[in-house]
């Protein structure tokens, strides 16, 4: 589907903020999870605001001629989030990167949405602070994209995820208003919580143009390392245990035996191809004793090695499998390719479950699922890897990847953790949540962009063209 | 106005379940703070659900009806939150009371929307666990009413509001829609984020009659005590700069000098009357140190006393003057009447402003206005004092209690940090947030809600009067 977007030429942009050029265009046809699968579409047009009154001017204008407009940022979604899956306009928010104003004393900083994770942590070292929810992708991601998928990282164990560190947005409605959200305060009982509606929504409802940020205090103790298991049972039932016993730890990552082995072909490491727990432990006080604690729980579950450091080159060692297996296993062998990055999060008790039903399916299946993640989290991600050739795999790569969705549903979780429903878990959108609340979530969608001009074809389980046709009929 | 509610005859409810009795309209006429200003106002009828099915049915008909629903529980709220402003059904939620279910093992709980927060408590301490956010209401106030408000209490310096505790909530829409929210994985990117939504909107897009609420760990070290300072100044600025400099500390509470006398005054003892800062500090390790960080910071402000202690009883006993500071200011002067309670909140660095501007304010409008509050939080509590028969100083009362919001507001606060809008903060809403966003609040309103049967008259500016013009003008 195509739509003309010339009407973008009247507008009060410089040359260098307008583009209809296939390359442009192809470079914001994709996501890293859609590139994966081909499943890009181009935008008809590219734009890149450099205020919130260009994103203003785009919108009320889009919205007005009828077209679609998807945000865009560093492009480092998962799930298609940002693909422009009904043409119209990419909305690329990376020149939105500006440090507005920045208040330590209260543990604040208030950022453009293109500005990147990691640089908000660089630009508050000094003062011994930092953005504890950054992501994996945090030197890559925009602070705007990990706040639309309220994205977590292996710290959210202990520090929670990023809507828990957005104080307020300034973001803009489909029609042109500019809405503030929030308060400077660090809570506030005033009127409707409009900052974790847009949290999360995937640029469905508003487009993000700043956000308030809280920062904590770095701890005095850091303290990182590695935990060696028999089983997988054994490693998923300590970190449950570990959990349960309210250990306070600061990452507390699980790698399988076969991510193990795919790590250690990549880094030509002698490590046993066993199950891993990856630790750091934060504290002012009695890291050790939390340590200490951690290892006698460990040791309960028949802990085969249980190495720890503080010193930073040799925490870096023990990390290095968990910090180089998503290289990996892409690289494990040539002739697979991942089919959909598994992103199931269930609550800890039902961890152990999940995490042996998927080795199970893996093996039922007959295919090569590495699973790692943010077990303190109860996130569990897997990869199915599948040879694109073979039908029969893909096909068989498909079931299992949902039946580990569908058993997470089951046990009360959800079908994504920290990279959101994009394109690919819409169909699972119901089965999580009710009719009740999905038409809630639409009467909300509808409330605050009736025109669907926000990135259709995301969230909400119709298709593109069926979204687009709904809003014709609404036009009408 | 009065609405004929007698279709309620018609739904299937016990005789218990339904009232038009003159004393029970008249108990669900006010909550704390509309009975204090004498600002109830009867609802025609009085229904109690004992089930989520009755919470719908009652909804549904009483939208069909034209009849407006007005959520009740404890009646503790402090800003006319659950006064049925236009008349119709008081909807009494205590017999939602029942523990539904309970997952030590996932920190987490389900529980009716009418269980007082105590309760929890006590449900869970035999595990070792309890309930954060509790406000000081704790013992009276309920589950459903705390979410309503996103409430916070004493210990949110530390582990955060209310808000920060729901996973999860089923609620019922105006229509009878009954929605489930969340999960019961701690972290979900899934769809929009209506649990948020809900907590806090005080009962005007939906009636909640379960909650999943998160549950911690008791800590291992809890110390608590007492600071007394010189000047106000000094106590204000000793609490920004703990915070400042990110001292664990699980309360920290402020009380000025003229609050301290009246305590003196109530309890008959002889502290003097100074500004105290009441603390108390929660760890699993290194708690003293803690305490030793934290009074080196109060020292550099020229602390006078600090007392601290790892004793039940001596903690009760440096900790009474705060504990009974609300019977205190009540009953210091029986001619005086508290006006509004104060509730509003700012960044941190901003306390010992808004704590001065407190002072000199009731010094220059000559009236006694205690204040104290969360300190940790930037919550500033204050209580305007005023002869009910004397117009000119009521007058007063109200311009210094105005001044002293619009002062938070101007530095980037909030004006009620966990009271809610109600009836008594509305005309505050669009100085707070703009336009824009408010625009945003009440499109959400209208799509959750169109016909305004629920609440009306409260966080919106309009009177409830125009709210139902406004409804009836829909309808035709």
């Amino acid at each position: 589907m195509t739509h003309d977007c010339s009407f973008l030429e009247a507008l009060d942009l410089e040359d260098d903020q307008l583009s209809f050029a296939e390359g442009r265009r192809e470079s914001h046809a994709a996501d890293w999870g859609a590139e994966q699968r081909g499943r890009g579409v181009q935008p008809d047009a590219v734009v890149w605001p450099e205020s919130t009154a260009d994103v203003a001017a785009v919108l009320a204008a889009a919205t007005d001629h009828g077209v679609p407009v998807t945000p865009y940022a560093a492009g480092s979604g998962l799930e298609g989030n940002a693909v422009p899956a009904d043409g119209g306009i990419s909305l690329d928010l990376t020149r939105l990167d500006d440090v507005i104003d920045y208040r330590p004393d209260d543990f604040q900083i208030d950022v453009g949405s293109g500005v990147i994770g990691s640089a908000v942590d660089e630009y508050v070292a000094d003062d011994g602070l930092f953005f504890p929810p950054l992501p994996s992708s945090g030197d890559i991601s925009t602070v705007g994209g990990m706040i639309a998928t309220d994205a977590s990282g292996m710290k959210t164990v202990r520090y929670g995820e990023v809507a828990d560190w957005v104080l307020g947005l300034e973001a803009v409605l489909a029609d042109g208003t500019i809405v503030q959200t929030g308060s400077r305060a660090v809570k506030t009982s005033s009127g409707y919580n409009l900052t974790d509606l847009i949290v999360g929504s995937e640029g469905t409802l508003a487009v993000i143009t700043e956000a308030t940020l809280e920062l904590a205090g770095r701890p005095h103790q850091i303290r990182g390392g590695r935990a060696i298991f028999e089983t997988l049972d054994d490693a998923a039932e300590a970190v449950f245990d570990a959990i349960r016993t309210d250990v306070d730890v600061a990452r507390i990552e699980l790698v399988d035996g076969l991510s193990a082995r795919m790590a250690n072909a990549y880094l030509d490491t002698d490590l046993p191809d066993a199950p891993m727990v990856f630790l750091e432990f934060h504290a002012n006080h009695g890291v050790d004793e939390e340590i200490d604690l951690c290892r006698t729980i460990f040791e309960d579950h028949d802990v085969a090695r249980f190495e720890m450091s503080d010193d930073d080159a040799e925490m870096d060692a023990l990390w290095q499998a968990r910090r180089e297996l998503a290289y990996a296993v892409a690289s494990y062998d040539p002739a697979l390719e991942p089919l959909h990055p598994g992103d199931v999060t269930v609550p800890i008790s039902r961890y152990p479950e999940i995490v042996n039903e998927a080795k199970r399916l893996g093996e039922a299946f007959d295919l090569l699922v590495p699973c790692f993640g943010h077990a303190g989290d109860g996130n569990l991600h897997y990869t199915v890897l599948v040879d694109p050739n073979d039908e029969a795999m893909v096909e068989r790569g498909e079931e299992l990847y949902a039946a580990i969705v569908n058993r997470a549903l089951d046990v009360g979780g959800t079908a994504t953790g920290e990279h959101g429903i994009g394109q690919g878990k819409r169909e699972y959108l119901e089965a999580e949540h009710g009719a009740g609340a999905v038409e809630t979530m639409r009467r909300v969608k509808r409330a605050l962009d009736p025109t669907g001009t926000l990135n259709p074809g995301k969230i909400f389980p119709e298709t593109a063209q069926a979204a687009l046709e709904q809003k014709r009929d609404r036009q009408e």
